[in-house]
């Protein structure tokens, strides 16, 4: 998969990330992958529920994977929690 | 799955889950179901990974699935993001 394939979740509002998504798969991507950590993970799985249920066709979900990444911040190293929601075409 | 099997995930602070998730295991479940709904998806998240990385030897993500659930609030209904995370022992 093309890394340009993959949406990354932060804090804007929900509609600014269905909006990439939804602009991936009308480019032509066979899949797209959406990616968040922390607290911003609630908003990812927003994104792909309303990106799905709202605007796209013949899209499903095909994998939904969370892991834990280790980030160094300024007191050290810390971990969060990431998830990884992978949707497919047809 | 027995419904007693489920840890459901909101605001109080993510160790309160994870120990709930520690003792259902404990208790003999073989797979226990987190799920959480809006903003404490992320804390759901949370909860597992802790567990399977600090606390459960020999229990893995069985399964993740995220969901749409229609609530109803006093301006009416709305739509919520949810995510059930199922782990399973062996």
């Amino acid at each position: 998969m093309n890394k340009d394939n993959t949406v990354f979740v932060g804090n804007k509002p929900v509609m600014n990330y269905v909006l990439a998504v939804i602009t991936q798969f009308n480019n032509g991507a066979e899949e797209v992958s959406i990616k968040a950590r922390g607290k911003a993970i609630s908003r990812a799985v927003d994104t792909a529920e309303i990106s799905l249920n709202k605007f796209l066709d013949n899209v499903t979900k095909q994998e939904i994977i969370t892991s834990t990444e280790v980030i160094d911040t300024e007191s050290g190293q810390t971990n969060v929690s990431s998830i990884e929601i992978l949707l497919r075409q047809g």
